[in-house]
């Protein structure tokens, strides 16, 4: 594969990967359902430890990636819902097999390193 | 699942991402092969337009987290060799996923931050 190429595809890929390597993206994407929109409050209280400012930013992200729909509904008080698009909902497919791969081997890269470490020292 | 469960799970995750999330790392793991060992000069060219510099400096850190090795053969001059362990072999594939996501939805995503610019600015 010429290095040309793939150099907007590999942009792009580069985007994703440090959208879904940041903790927020990934517990948000998890907890999104592509059948079931979710409240901001509700959201909010089931990513634990996460502060509204940064869930706004994060779920803006997500939106304007095209992974998440933002629905207002014209209510007193105003309910704000989110849910997983069919694009959101693949990503989070190809997402769980790195997952499943660094949950399986994240003892074998550290042992690797601090093999190569003591070999290189 | 909370959030102090996954920060080291998250911290490897996002270090494998960067690192596959550049292109001369993603580029190598495509080159190898587990059962064929490719030489350092070979490698050089396959991967078109990456410098000697880079391309040692790439497969260091694939070699410390225990994804390639890397063979010193006696010979004048010394024949050294570069393959896909096990490891490396699987991370390629779990990856292979986020790869085809990206090159089958790149014109969604561009598509959804047009539009959310649009309706934003």
């Amino acid at each position: 594969m010429a290095t040309e190429l793939i150099s907007a595809k590999e942009t792009l890929l580069r985007e994703v990967l440090e959208r879904v390597g940041d903790k927020w993206s990934l517990l948000v994407i998890e907890e999104l359902d592509e059948d079931e929109p979710v409240r901001f409050s509700d959201l909010r209280r089931q990513v634990g430890g996460i502060s509204q400012k940064m869930l706004t930013k994060t779920l803006r992200q997500l939106e304007r990636d095209g992974l998440i729909t933002r629905k207002v509904h014209a209510e007193v008080p105003p309910r704000v819902e989110y849910r997983l698009t069919s694009l959101g909902s693949g990503l989070g497919e190809a997402l769980c097999s790195m997952w499943f791969w660094v949950e399986e081997h994240m003892n074998d890269v550290q042992r690797a390193r601090r093999k190569y470490d003591k070999a290189n020292s």
